[in-house]
């Protein structure tokens, strides 16, 4: 087992960028569509609150499905384990993860489970607040609070942007509305599903979100228990299967611990006990996960031997 | 977090007898027909080496897919991880056990993982031997070491019994033949397969099995490295992620450690660095899964704590 | 062969009357809930404009899916063949009419065919007009112009209905959207076809429609040509693979000659050179054809030999 | 209406030839791997049996699919369509025809229909015949008396080849046999099946067996009634809206008579009471239907208004 340093995490980088090679960027969302494809960051935080870094951690990029575990957290405070999975499933999917085949073919009339589109859309109803402006509030409010960054915004832009192109999400949520698995407002569902997506932040926000999700729920400052760790070890689980759509086994089996991607190239790892992860790689694959950042945290997983597998046989 | 004593198997089997009315003893195997369906016994060995145990520990019964795992730790010991992997997936498939339709559908020339039906028929023309018999005899020799029982055999009846109803598994390896996903003749594919699953067993050899599993690889009581810890770690990913075919998910969530089922209605556990743990309940649901047994097991996670990410976060 | 006549008619209605019970009445359609399931109606038009009925012929109801073979007509003449079928198939779907599946898994970019649901919707786009009251003002002129009845229009109450449990299509409209196979703004697409969908008809005016058909696009009175005869030909081939849904072809050998249904339990029937057909059984099967009306269409199929291979090789 | 002459279809042959190179030879058929892949041959007996024919007509080929509107024929008059039907269905399956997913996506316990290779092998088994030998020496001795052509017979080595590689026919029939709608021996079944499809015919055959369809059942040459017009209505039928797999609703509007295609490159089509047609292109596309023939049949189509619904308008 290696030490964490930053001379290790700009050694794997480099490494990992040419990578991105493989993958393309995505060029819908506004400002991705120039960014340079070999950007590759990460930041690291341990349960000591001690930072480390290397390569672009100075890029700002939106949270896009890595918000599915943010929504999932705040749904399951706000209503409970019970409540939340009889609206949405927890079954790793095997398919795209914008896939509407399987609402019609499995006979359910619930989704998946939070990680892929139609699951994620499904959450957000599940949120607390007198309106939209309110709900997402709470959210910005609870997300700011975990990362002690009270800069994080949604991104306007893209935001219009997302409104625009979701066509495709549109399509899920009128299924799902159709077979009664979402019971409110389509347009007001999606408009805060679009919100919550277009949060931007740093690699360095991803990492405090994944060593609150390691310190089991915890504040990492003050050690203040802010959501139950059960709920946690709930989403651990749901990432470990199903976080990165139909690459969650592999990634299950060469990194072995809970991580959950966005289209923008980001990555948020969680090594319970350990530490927390945030990657951005803008170039993703088709699957959507993002292949330099993907590469990045076999190499990681296996330099520091963050497997859980192994962190617990080995304590 | 309770103690493991045998008093409080005792006590969480009572509760959970009541579960095995939701399923029903599967009919087409020969001795299973007339099991009394109520039937539900656990055994749970530690690092230790101590036992513990409660109810019907005294039932045999064949290990049907709970053999997937042996085969799996046999391929990826005789050819490793990379060639094992290019014949068999590691994604959760999100569908039945025996589901064709994923092979067509998904324009992949391999079954989707190791633990459902046609991964596990790739899986044994993965394991070395000069002839049938030889490899049979070489996972036979292998699983009477890990469980230090000699008296492990094949159940001749069952055998027979999988050879003439086997025509849904003949379909799925005719269609990775046409695929190519399979290289080897059918017919001796599938009489490997059909031993595997025949093997008798009591919930005794399953608890070592997963303690050996549990313990990284190497033999409970000299500690000798018999297979290497990365395979174990592969194999228990691959048990997290698809174990429980399409309740995996719901599964990982509710345990949260390592397990696999098979339709005789026994259950193999591995919590790492912990226990193993072998259950039996006959009655399965639609799924495949022991109901009375998947009911034990998530009690046997909350009262000692299993959830691997609660472990590591209490160690 | 008998000879048709009212009798004759009267007859077989009475022998297809008691299949009514093996279906239900659709119930989210106004004024479709409290009508009784056991109403028959069948009303067939010559080649000479003679018409023959029987049963519940007084009976209105709303066009449904019958609509689907006026918007496809329309559209042929207005933009001829080859645009429309740049946006929708020709091939049986061999699915259930408001399946969504199939818009995914087949790596089209347009929907199967014009008979069901998603063709259907991309239909109406080719369909001139400078708004969308003119386009559907032109589709109701060409029905009473064929139909010869200036009092057939829109229901209301069922448009209004339409529209409030659309998600289903506007599910299937959005995913088309997000392809590329519908260019046009969702929510006037929708209207319009829930605009036809929801106009008034007798079992007369099916016939008429029926007998227009059948008389290769020619007013029966006049003997004007107003769709060229290569239109109707495509219009009756597609009726004939695809216009009972997942009955297509059980029909084309049972009744063999082009025939569309509706969920409203009406079917409309052209038999090239011979006659056409307004039926209403308001009792429908889970396929979404009626179950009455089907018997009766086979019954009359037989007794007048209008299989059209019989009715070729025979004159 | 053009007049059927050997010069026009010389010249619309000509017209086509150069679609050969839209599809490819099919390699694994023995003797067809070395085909001239711009053959292209045609032959119409109407039912003054007259025969007119242009290109390669001297040119032998396999039955292939081609042959399973025989078997149909047979088990229809050995068995009765209801029987024949309660083991296969007549609904077109809007996918390849060699799927298998819609065997197990539709909750269904048999094929689709007699035109796709599940429903094709299904068939044979509903020969009458004391063992396989009997059986296809029925199945012979009647192609004989239709094409009144002694000289026919199966080709030994195509039929090897056959059996070589028919894995995933076999992954078919086990999965039939698993659900009950096979229950005869597999290898016997398939040994059938490929026997039929290895039969060696010329164009003339086809067409011969062509017009006896089109002829209602009845020899040309002596009128006699040897198949009653029911099961031909039923077989056309079928053709129509399945005959061509998943191009079935395409060639119904652009040909308008029912057909049937092989991968050999063959097609036969009946003209009911006007023709009977042979056609060999070896170059087939993907959906497995001979381009350069298909091409050519739309033009006699056109040319000669064999288009069914204006054939009986025009009467």
């Amino acid at each position: 087992m290696k030490k964490l340093t930053n001379e290790l995490l700009e050694e794997l980088l480099t490494e990992c960028r040419p990578y991105s090679r493989d993958g393309t960027v995505v060029k819908d969302i506004p400002g991705q569509g120039t960014i340079d494809q070999n950007k590759l960051g990460v930041c690291i935080i341990n349960m000591d609150n001690e930072v480390f870094s290397a390569g672009d951690t100075d890029m700002k990029f939106t949270l896009q499905s890595a918000s599915k575990i943010i929504s999932l957290m705040m749904a399951l405070d706000d209503f409970g384990k019970d409540e939340v999975f009889q609206n949405v499933g927890m079954e790793p999917m095997g398919d795209f993860y914008n896939s509407i085949s399987h609402l019609e073919s499995h006979d359910v009339t619930k989704p998946f489970n939070p990680m892929v589109n139609a699951g994620a859309i499904a959450v957000p109803a599940m949120i607390k607040g007198k309106d939209l402006e309110d709900k997402f509030s709470r959210i910005l409010k609870r997300l700011r609070q975990i990362t002690n960054n009270n800069s994080i915004k949604m991104n306007e832009e893209v935001y219009e942007s997302e409104k625009l192109k979701g066509d495709r999400n549109r399509s899920l949520s009128y299924f799902m509305k159709s077979t009664g698995a979402i019971a409110h407002d389509i347009d007001e569902t999606l408009d805060l599903y679009f919100r919550i997506n277009s949060i931007d932040v740093h690699t360095t926000d991803l990492a405090k979100l994944g060593a609150f999700f390691a310190n089991g729920g915890r504040l990492l400052k003050t050690g203040e228990q802010i959501i139950p760790m059960e709920h946690i070890n709930t989403i651990e689980a749901i990432m470990m299967t199903s976080g990165m759509y139909n690459e969650a086994g592999k990634y299950a089996v060469e990194v072995g611990f809970p991580i959950k991607s966005g289209v923008s190239g980001c990555i948020i790892g969680s090594v319970p006990g350990r530490c927390g992860i945030g990657i951005i790689g803008p170039a993703i694959n088709e699957k959507g996960n993002s292949t330099a950042g993907g590469a990045l945290l076999q190499r990681i997983s296996r330099n520091l031997e963050l497997n859980i597998f192994s962190v617990i046989r080995n304590v």
